[in-house]
């Protein structure tokens, strides 16, 4: 049963979820980091997004120690992105959005 | 393991979700209603959403059957909105990021 009090709490949690994993970008960049670190340009390809809100997006998981940022000393400086040990909490959001994905996805085609 | 077949089913399948109920507002509506059915002006007041933006979220959540909206015969007329059955199929996505943004924020409360 949902009461009024239980209702807040589920509000507010699902509402900060939102504010750090919310948005277009920030789950799909996740779930691409999964299969192992990768360069700016390769995760702007993959995700296709654009490299303007891709740094935005970056910065913001970086912040909330999602996303590790690591400078390699290379020629030229090339930069790794890679999933911190903490995103590893998202995995049960990430199944969650995968399995209802895939089951809209199936509904959808039937219903055609 | 992520092979890269599966990744890609996944960051497909993610899309798929947050094209459906992604952005600021719809989980947290969903979640609203899901203490029971509720008149506009109600939602607007305890999601802290805009008329303006409520409005074209509901049309959005309705379109994709999570929704359901209903004219009541009343002086002045009034509209209700509801969940459908449908909507439950989103329980393990709300609970997940439920789970996930309460353990958040006990975490960022503990580091300070």
């Amino acid at each position: 049963m949902h009461t009024v009090e239980s209702c807040q709490k589920a509000k507010l949690a699902i509402r900060d979820t939102l504010d750090v994993v919310g948005g277009k970008w920030k789950l799909v960049l996740v779930s691409i980091l999964r299969s192992g670190p990768k360069g700016f340009n390769e995760l702007s390809r993959e995700a296709g997004v654009s490299p303007r809100i891709l740094s935005k997006e970056l910065q913001e998981l970086e912040i909330n120690g999602l996303v590790s940022r690591t400078v390699c000393n290379t020629k030229p400086v090339t930069v790794q992105y890679a999933l911190t040990p903490y995103s590893v909490t998202l995995e049960e959001v990430l199944l969650a959005m995968e399995r209802w994905g895939a089951e809209h996805r199936r509904k959808i085609i039937a219903g055609m």
